[in-house]
């Protein structure tokens, strides 16, 4: 299928973006208006973009359907100051309640039965029952749009991180297992981001791999080999030199090469078989010269 | 724990906003130079946030370490055109080594073990391998800073969206289990949001919930329903009025007040366990009801 923005309505290229660039992590924003009545209210067009200045972006959007802006931007241009609150599993469906479209001046911690924690730095108060409240102050406001469904850039200063004890590790580093974080994505979908939904990959060398390029012709063309078995060969970090490939060979492969001596092909499959299985244990260096081998 | 910005390093506000704003969606974004080298590489400080004018934003930040600034970056100062290629599990190690630091006018596709297809509008190639290919021209790049861990917007307006006919459901929807998507945490970790993480949460009614403050102060304190249950109850959209509330007493809690005649605290009990199974059951009206029913 192919969408042409031009020809589309904003209501089919909102439904379409919001189901496409998933899961989207999820900012409760504290705010107030210059009488001091407090708003709160989640956006998932939200994200960290620099570490240095610390910066957060969310945008507070005209609503596609009338054209009207939401209480979190109107507050933003009056007072320039936000929390923004991390919500987790726990919170979710206080979340999802605060985001009803209450009157102005209505406070959504109330409604949604949130308790107000005073803040630091700032006079905008965080949500105590949120596990990470971030203190902000915002440096700029940049429309992207004057028409309903235009999104305005609120770029967000971090003053200071709260982040409860609770989801530490030994190290003080935050546990995903115990953040409990949730996302956005099309339609009425969420994700954990936890338990088994979790997974780890080792980050690229700071030595860059030798890449697909440097793959025999017939280990890409692997029956066995998947494209993300191959993408673990090709990070290794260097190309390993016969003499090892051949020691290799004669100590570990000597009875496969044995067993297949007059069919190639069964040697083939056979090698990449054993390759997938030591990828699979993460010992790439084997991997790669079992499947170097073939040639050798 | 509390981070004062002010008196942190980069690396730690790095190490603590990366592990705090999660999960993130993933963009692996090719791009080209003025002489046609092509490169591709991924970002997680990346999502939508508008959908009129269509808008994704992402940051080829500055490195932290030298303070150098990525391929992605100055290919988009010499060519103001790249694609959004989304990232799913299938792709999710290939994506991995095409963060790798190759050297600049290596294509990462190559080297990845991608295949490039022709965009229709811009003259960058797409990720074939990708299920959602987002042609972008770049209308703006605005640095946040000129120091190390500085980000840079770019702000993508999106021209055209390919999207796999493969992942869409027989509404023509994108089905999450079908696109797989993966998304960034801190640390080493990832995130799949789809299969077991998926959850949903029916969207709060135009008409606004009746908020916390209109529960009953017993119901607020419940030893047996959680906040998660309490934002259900306040998400109705009126309060019930007594003689509808008199009626399913009669009909459905008879018993019940019978058999706890003579112990308020223990029918209290009981009408909050009934009510905590019928919201799980989604039957927020009858739950609600039952709550109100111990002071009727």
């Amino acid at each position: 299928m192919k969408i042409l923005t031009s020809e589309s309505q904003t209501q089919t290229l909102f439904k379409y973006l919001t189901s496409s660039v998933v899961p989207r992590p999820i900012a409760l924003v504290s705010t107030r208006d210059k009488h001091g009545n407090v708003n709160l209210s989640p956006f998932s067009f939200f994200n960290v973009f620099s570490a240095n200045p610390p910066i957060l972006v969310f945008s507070p959007a005209r609503r596609g359907r009338d054209n009207t802006t939401k209480h979190t931007y109107e507050n933003l241009l009056e007072h320039k100051e936000c929390v923004v609150n991390i919500v987790n599993f726990d919170i979710v469906e206080q979340m999802s309640l605060s985001s009803s479209e209450f009157a102005k001046g209505v406070n959504e911690f109330v409604k949604a039965g949130f308790t107000e924690l005073e803040s630091d730095h700032i006079s905008v108060p965080r949500v105590k029952e949120s596990p990470i409240q971030i203190e902000c102050k915002v440096d700029q406001v940049i429309a992207l749009g004057d028409q309903g469904g235009a999104g305005n850039l609120v770029l967000a200063r971090v003053i200071c991180m709260h982040i409860d004890d609770d989801i530490l590790d030994s190290d003080k580093n935050i546990d995903p297992n115990l953040l409990k974080a949730v996302a956005r994505l099309g339609q009425n979908y969420y994700s954990k981001a936890y338990g088994e939904a979790l997974f780890q990959l080792n980050k690229p060398a700071q030595n860059v791999g030798i890449g697909f390029d440097a793959l025999p012709k017939e280990v890409l063309n692997s029956k066995v080999l998947l494209a993300s078995d191959l993408a673990q060969l090709a990070s290794w970090p260097e190309m390993i030199d016969e003499t090892e490939v051949n020691e290799y060979k004669l100590i570990e492969l000597s009875e496969l090469f044995l067993e297949h001596e007059d069919d190639a092909k069964a040697l083939e499959i056979a090698l990449h078989k054993k390759a997938k299985l030591l990828i699979e244990q993460k010992n790439i260096e084997q991997a790669l010269m079992c499947v170097l081998a073939f040639n050798n």
